[in-house]
């Protein structure tokens, strides 16, 4: 299987902290995963490819003008701040029920970072637009006529939104792989099986009937992303009926989450998609440092085999994943059982 | 004058910190504001009477039954979280366009709070129902006969939202006592002076005809609360040009300022209100802390003499207005005018 990811550019973004319950932590969206999942990636024995540029095209496709300007610069005009802090945080967020538009970088922080999950550093935009090339370079492989490539995305990607970054999410490489899709394929379908909802994946598509997005996951009541995940969500105006919450009991493991996603898959065959996205998070693992839920490693391949079986094109796009021993583990585990079950 | 406070029940909400571009600094909404403020009522000789009690039902007649119910709950909700810190910050906050509403604390105080500046500690719902109390007082003895009278509101309000905290506002202490005066009055202007504008203020009666908001502040494209205030935003539905904001440009003086509300004042005549509440910030004042704008100390007396020309009935509330040695003077300063303009 093809593996795209340009290791330089993207281990560059280091975010510090995170706020977690009034208390900032380390940030665990660390460069460190990338050496991990390489592990992964090497003891399969995949073709490591280098991904292209492929320029503003693709992210202007889902993310808004005004969202890439403000992702682009403002790194820059927060350091003309007194007194700021190196890297940017933000303070006050919008209902955007109402919400006119500011010109300062710090309202448009506050505009376009939904969590206290997402410090931009000097190093954030070209490292998650380098992430979005591996997903574009991916998709552009299955394109090509590949059953299946791999985007080792990091920065993570489906919890950004059209103009709103968030759980150290940037870009949403997930969708755009979709996008990028559309131009030969109908109907595309988005399967997140990362430990959280797919928050921005569902709301990028959440008035569209062309992009199918389905996410399993732990239960949004009590846990992030809180606000979305839920099973009423099923899409709003033509997109009413194309989107699939199927929030799982913390703590649930192999069976339960086989049952669920096979349920999903269910809704996925009948869209009847000619091209698939993975949204493929490996913290669903029992020791994943989020402990939401407990899939084994074996699970990893079970899941992958259940995906592969759906026998359409797939780019299969890495979301979260925390540092544990078996982080690489995981992902070997997955691409051996979709390799094996295509 | 009446001047209603209770003294030792709103002085027990102390919040630490706020988060100012990037940096915690020390919240400067400080009990100590209210010893600066009795001292221009002492000056003023004014008479100090304690608030009543009025239960929830003019807090209900404002803000969501959610709201209130977290705003009275979540500090024992919060203290169960482990290693959480004593006080509440959010730090995940919805686009409300598709948002679902959570269970857990952490979810819903991000819900709630939209900003790095309201963390809510053991006291803050009681000290804000009695701020808010003040407030209700203020406007009783308004409906009972008298001319204007004064409720000493700390914590502030116009910040504040139907089911959402900011700017230091918990409870929208103008826009309960607008809506009380709404029993006996058809059209109720609120008139807002303060250096930010009232966001929460207008957004309660955003889509109703029946309590006009006019507020005059410095220009939001750069300033707090940015998403809010600027000219363009006129109300929506049947509020649809029942809202105007004045913002003028950072460092404007007494002439400025006076001419702005001069044109907003023309707007109130012509929409012929019983009565008015005055939300009253002090620190558009040139020596405030925030430097926003540069009212004088006699600008006061002149913005009040302004106001009571209007001859309606007035419950003045106190908003912002921040430690400098002539916090009390410029309060002594507007209630002088005021009393004299009448």
């Amino acid at each position: 299987m093809k593996i795209f990811v340009d290791q330089e550019k993207q281990r560059q973004h280091f975010p510090s902290g995170f706020l977690v319950n009034g208390v900032v932590q380390p940030n665990p969206e660390k460069p460190e995963r990338m050496d991990r999942l390489l592990e992964g990636v090497a003891r399969g024995g995949h073709e490591i490819c280098a991904p292209k540029d492929h320029g503003m095209d693709p992210l202007a496709a889902v993310h808004t003008p005004a969202y890439l300007k403000f992702l682009s610069t403002v790194y820059t005009r927060w350091q003309r701040i007194p007194d700021a802090t190196p890297e940017i945080f933000p303070n006050i967020h919008p209902d955007r029920r109402t919400a006119s538009y500011p010109l300062s970088a710090v309202g448009q922080a506050g505009y376009h970072i939904t969590d206290m999950s997402c410090p931009i550093g000097a190093h954030t935009w070209e490292s998650s637009r380098w992430s979005a090339n591996c997903a574009v370079s991916a998709a552009q492989a299955v394109e090509g006529g590949d059953q299946f490539a791999y985007a080792l995305c990091r920065p993570p990607g489906h919890h950004c939104f059209t103009d709103l970054a968030g759980g150290f999410c940037y870009l949403n490489n997930s969708a755009i792989a979709a996008q990028y899709l559309r131009k030969s394929h109908d109907r595309v379908a988005i399967i997140d099986v990362d430990l959280h909802h797919g928050n921005g994946t569902q709301g990028i598509f959440y008035e569209r009937s062309d992009v199918y997005t389905l996410s399993i996951h732990a239960d949004p009541a009590r846990f992030y992303p809180f606000f979305w995940g839920h099973a009423h969500e099923r899409g709003e105006g033509a997109g009413f009926g194309y989107n699939l919450n199927i929030p799982l009991p913390r703590g649930t493991g192999d069976e339960g989450f086989m049952k669920g996603l096979s349920d999903g898959l269910e809704h996925i065959k009948a869209f009847a998609p000619s091209a698939v996205v993975i949204a493929l998070g490996l913290d669903a693992f029992e020791g994943d440092p989020f402990g939401g839920l407990g899939v084994s490693t074996p699970g990893f391949t079970q899941m992958a085999k259940m995906l592969a079986a759906l026998n359409v094109p797939a780019v299969i796009v890495q979301e979260g994943g925390y540092l544990c021993d078996e982080l690489g583990g995981n992902l070997y585990a997955f691409l051996v059982g979709y390799e094996g079950g295509a």
